[in-house]
């Protein structure tokens, strides 16, 4: 179903949740390479990961102390040589006897038992002992961690460092991964000019592309950000060719109501297929989604503010899944509001707030005054966004609320 | 102070709080670079970010409709032109004239109100409204959102995306950021191989190695993996010296009591300054803090859960501290307690637990009943650390605890 283009009827305004399923169903994950350990980090696993060994790879020694039989109790024995890591006892720990061992190192054949070192008094050849040995104590027995052959990570996990170490651990060098998505930024607007040039009367330095471009980078993507684009739809045709080999083309502004017909027009050459191209959510109401052939396509409202809730809401999941990611949907936490909050229309709103803890540790979230949205700066010294559903009612201080957390590394 | 090397004493163990407090107290920022906004991202800017413009440049439209002069009330005006973006109208907005605006473009001189588009007819010349202005209703103001000269990011901010975004709205290409600071990692021992490689007899495939490399190039630091040594002092000796250059050194293992006298013995030969050894947390216990000249040195523990709980308290705060960085503290949430937990000793302790919601939206810690610190599977399928201090009393489901989110991207 394609929304119609004319339209401004609360009928035509899709929901967020429902614009972001439809975007997500349109979407495949990319294509699997092999990747190093180190480049796999922050890359999301395509195939099970399998141990390729037992670990612990034998019996251990959990603690420096020595390996005894746990049935002679606190005997007594004979320093009968050390095992070491590396160099495991060669032979069988005897009757009486007793073998050195580290933590780390193997437990020897025979003993079943690590005495602390702290309860060793060794003299000569002799090792005198004030504790009572456990069948099993300060024993890591072999494959308590994971058996060879064994899944130790599933595909679809965002892998971070304990998940590489975790390979690493189960001794494999490559993992099967999926590449970066390529995602194409295309920025429309006879007013920008890139950061650092001459803006012309009235014009700006456009932020949405490195905004957006850092963000995408942040979520493990490649961004791809091309030249600034007049508002000329032939200008944006050029430029959505140069977007091919591309797995998602974004753009900005050109969506509203004023000059919709820019962006839609000139992707329009290329044969653009719309989905929709407006929700019920505030900030960002005019969003479009569609496809040029294979090419999916997002385009953001030109506002940055917008553009950055948009980006959170529907790019950033939109990512997760091209990813391979098993998690898309966006986390919200629980937080209470710090002030109070008129009812709200049929759209769906997202303020920006600080976020505070209370006395006891809860989190407040406090709604800045002000919620324009074209104030980067507000938009920058928020910790998150507070979602205030379509319809909700007035909100009083202390009232629960969910809250999508900013203050997140790269965002 | 230097604790001594060979006592067990609880005076010899340092608090947490105390040990990361030394370890920072050491430490100074490492060197500034210029770098472009997309090499800025994710960096710490090491000098005020001033806006180089006014932010709107102008007074603008903040939406589609009609500038006019508000004193005018409803009525009908004549069509005298259009402002688009990066096209403002030339003239005046005389009386009883109206001037088409756009989202973004300037509100031409004379003009004090912008009416929506929806409650405008334009017929020919002349356009007829159906609503009253205000005066300044829907403008932006110039310099609303930012002046020009003013600080909009402070030095000891990590730079996310938004914060890219800001700096680029401020016209600025290129920022004062800290450079990477350089982490060499060594990990000793003779029971290690590289992922990939065959182990010894009871060896493994190290993990720390690549754990902390990606852990450590998440945080924005520069990992230096160095070759895996032997447990010799003078291979330690010859590998420090390699780590030349670097604004920290990371060892892993060869710290606690069975092996200490290794690294330190091998540290030693270049000059190694000892501050403390063995810090009153579990996992962890044993943690090596010094210098060597003037490059710090951090001794993890060998056994990677405690490695990576002891790299998230102290090998972080030390990065953030190394670039720049204004917070540098772990961030600890406020979570309930999913399970109880007996009484704790003297140890500040950190137990692995998964992180869960409660039908009011609060985070539930539950603790995984094995905390074996050898168990990297656990650690891995960690949502979160339930911080126990020192001494804590028994707690009961329910009870309010600090913890250490784990879910974070990269870690």
């Amino acid at each position: 179903m394609a929304a119609g283009p004319g339209g401004s009827k609360l009928a035509d305004l899709l929901p967020v949740a429902e614009a972001r399923a439809r975007i997500l169903a349109d979407l495949t994950p990319v294509g699997v390479e092999v990747a190093s350990l180190a480049q796999a980090a922050g890359r999301v696993l395509a195939a099970p990961a399998l141990a390729r060994l037992d670990q612990p790879p034998a019996d251990l020694s959990a603690m420096d102390g020595w390996a005894v039989r746990a049935g002679e109790g606190a005997a007594e024995r004979r320093d009968a040589g050390a095992s070491a890591a590396g160099q495991p006892f060669a032979g069988t720990v005897g009757p009486g006897e007793a073998v050195r061992v580290f933590t780390g190192s193997v437990v020897p054949e025979g003993a079943d038992a690590v005495l602390l070192q702290e309860d060793a008094s060794p003299a000569g050849e002799r090792v005198r002992f004030s504790a009572m040995p456990r069948p099993g104590q300060h024993i890591r027995r072999r494959g308590q961690d994971f058996r060879a052959g064994v899944v130790v990570l599933e595909p679809g996990l965002r892998l971070g460092a304990r998940a590489i170490g975790l390979a690493a651990a189960a001794n494999r060098a490559w993992l099967s991964v999926h590449r970066r998505p390529r995602v194409a930024l295309l920025c429309t607007g006879d007013e920008i000019v890139l950061p650092g040039e001459d803006p012309p009367p009235g014009g700006i330095a456009g932020s949405n592309g490195p905004m957006l471009a850092a963000l995408v980078a942040a979520a493990g993507g490649e961004p791809w950000l091309l030249p600034v684009v007049r508002d000329e739809a032939a200008a944006i045709a050029a430029a959505a060719r140069e977007a091919a080999g591309a797995d998602l083309l974004v753009t900005t502004g050109g969506v509203s109501v004023g000059d919709r017909d820019l962006v839609r027009a000139g992707l329009a050459e290329g044969g653009f297929a719309l989905d929709f191209w407006r929700i019920a959510m505030r900030p960002g109401k005019p969003m479009l989604h569609g496809r040029i052939g294979a090419l999916p396509v997002l385009g953001l409202p030109g506002n940055p503010v917008s553009a950055f809730v948009c980006a959170v809401l529907f790019l950033l999941p939109a990512l997760r899944k091209l990813a391979g990611e098993r998690t898309t949907e966006p986390a919200f936490a629980t937080a209470k509001l710090g002030g109070a909050l008129p009812a709200n229309d049929h759209r769906e709103d997202y303020l920006r707030a600080r976020l505070d803890r209370d006395e006891a540790g809860e989190t407040i979230a406090l709604p800045f005054p002000r919620q324009d949205s074209a104030m980067l700066t507000t938009l920058a010294a928020s910790d998150g966004l507070i979602q205030r559903p379509s319809q909700a009612g007035a909100a009083q201080i202390g009232d629960p609320v969910r809250v999508l957390r900013l203050d997140l590394p790269g965002w």
